[in-house]
């Protein structure tokens, strides 16, 4: 018997929750204390749908951490690690964040929604308390608060026939992560091109939580001439795409370096924040795991692993598969994980001791390749 | 069809995580980004097992969070409101935490386990970010890490023959949040008098992740005679007690006055802590809600409500309730929840607009009283 999930006041619901259930969700995790729709009952479907049709997904546990007030904007720089140049309203940044030590601590897209007031739009961690914690021990005069703002994803190559038929052609020249205020049927919310999946797609952040429902309807109505139908980050296409998954594929010491995010730290500025002498002495003496996929031989993998699976060569530990699936577009069982560098090379075959067996592999670069 | 937990890797596993799916574990939670078991299938004999006999839990989501080094104690004072005295090694202590605007953003337990290392067993948030950023931002010498520590509780009243069967006779002297460094069979631990609920217990601080198996066989073993068995952080006898589950009860501006923490905050403390002048205007500008009882009417209720219920006045809405349970002890449905101060005095009639109806209701003291 597969164990339910406890629903109760505790956890927190998504503005879309009664609608997911009405579609017949059935399965949910939890991310930043909230429930999240995990599946359908259908992968195949939901998997066919994001890479040739359009889906859409309760992505509400992607909460926002809005900073604003007049320091906002240095609280946002003492934070990121990356050059944000001048900083642009209504254009968005991936934007990892490490803590002192160098660490990452989470990987939020900014939505910087005017001069003074700023989203960042998180992965599983409570940035919020954090956060404030910083501006707080630095004096700085900006609110920090977690505003009513839920995010629906529409992903997949129709994506942006369903949201241009909603918005308006003007949806077609947003670039990735730019995003702009407006209104639908008087619904408040920002438009964002923006998603968690290399398959195209935008994220309706609603601002009126009471709306969920009418908003949910509104999006199935406008996607049923392309097949909608609802979905989830999906597991398979975030590891074809080497998409990282945070407190997945990390741990508490994992580094952008060893995560391929050492291009968003900038060790060039000259200004303070949050981490960088701590980068600058990482990246002198180099990095000891690096974030690679594993092509996994033997029979299609029914479900994905449920712990992590050590990797070795010959009999030595050299890492983890943190995730790991049957990839119906690469036609192999396919990973993702950790793995020391010097084993790191496309190409490297090592022994992935999953739970029912020992099972030969091969290193791969990330995104996988995609045969024609 | 009630939905599934979603198992992977990205949500972490107790050390006894397999021995509560050989038990039968019928639904999880998540906390502390941890799988916790919230039930067997059989909630009346785990209800009677605590309130009668004994029971055994699995709260490894009870994370550690380790502030050691020559200024974790200077640390330890700066962060929590009481007023800790002499802090003796050995003596843990009940420490809400307060973020800089006073308002409750954990309530930990504080372990005391040596001159220069301390433990905070935490509730559901990272204060494992939290305390790092600040002891990092004020140039404090303190490493802030989460330890391999993974408690098992052993609760009820037979607790405390199963525990000195095991350890011996010096269990029982030890007072409330006391704690004992010692093995069992070679197995590193902490013994500590304590756990979630008034019925009296210890956890088994665990200090090695790969022998949680072993533990929980030989506790279960020890526990034979006494009629041990599975259960989970109680959610009827927390109710019955009035204990407070942060998160369920709180939110973003709840502060430990209005949840009866007020005892736990020493505004007479000479030294500086966080939140200290934000505690002092809210005591000054006095409270407008209240941590509170209810005594709601109507048939016993099958399960508890799956969302916070709006609490009204007349027409008025006053406050909402968190969480609600039928309790065998009081013999009514009972549930707490914030409530208006001006309508916080006990007897007070009120409605409770429940999912399904809306019911009569009567503010109560907590913890409840209990018939003989």
């Amino acid at each position: 018997m597969i164990p339910a999930i406890a629903i109760g006041a505790r956890v927190r619901k998504s503005p879309y929750f009664n609608k997911t259930l009405e579609e017949g969700v059935t399965s949910f995790s939890t991310y930043n204390h909230m429930y999240m729709p995990t599946g359908y009952g259908d992968p195949e479907a939901e998997y066919d749908r994001l890479i040739n049709g359009v889906a859409m997904w309760d992505v509400a546990v992607e909460r926002q951490v809005c900073l604003k007030g007049p320091d906002a904007r240095d609280l946002v720089r003492y934070m990121v690690t990356r050059d944000l140049g001048a900083l642009e309203t209504g254009q968005g940044r991936y934007v990892p964040l490490c803590d002192h030590r160098g660490t990452l601590i989470n990987d939020p897209v900014l939505l910087p929604v005017s001069e003074d007031e700023y989203w960042l739009s998180i992965a599983d961690s409570d940035i919020l308390l954090w956060s404030r914690a910083i501006a707080a021990e630095r004096g700085m005069n900006v609110t920090i608060y977690e505003p009513d703002v839920s995010p629906l994803a529409i992903q997949g190559p129709k994506a942006v026939d369903v949201v241009s038929d909603l918005f308006g052609e003007w949806v077609r020249d947003l670039k990735y992560f730019g995003h702009r205020e407006t209104r639908l049927d008087g619904i408040p919310m920002h438009v964002a091109r923006s998603g968690w999946s290399k398959q195209g797609g935008f994220e309706l952040y609603l601002q009126d939580g009471l709306r969920g429902g009418e908003l949910w309807d509104i999006v199935k109505e406008a996607g049923k001439p392309y097949g909608i139908g609802p979905g989830s980050p999906n597991y398979v296409e975030r590891l074809e795409s080497g998409l990282l998954s945070y407190g997945a594929d990390t741990d508490d010491s994992t580094n952008p370096y060893e995560v391929g995010l050492g291009k968003f730290v900038s060790l060039e500025r000259e200004d303070a924040y949050i981490g960088k002498e701590a980068l600058a002495r990482i990246r002198d003496e180099g990095i000891a795991r690096r974030f690679v996929g594993y092509l996994i031989g033997g029979e299609p993998f029914p479900v994905g692993n449920q712990h992590r699976w050590p990797v070795r060569h010959g009999e030595t530990h050299i890492g983890f598969v943190s995730a790991s699936a049957w990839s119906p577009r690469v036609r192999s069982n396919i990973g993702v994980g950790l793995v020391s560098t010097e084993f790191a090379e496309p190409g490297t075959v090592v022994t992935v001791a999953a739970e029912q067996a020992d099972i030969p592999a091969t290193v791969s670069k990330l995104p996988f390749d995609i045969p024609a």
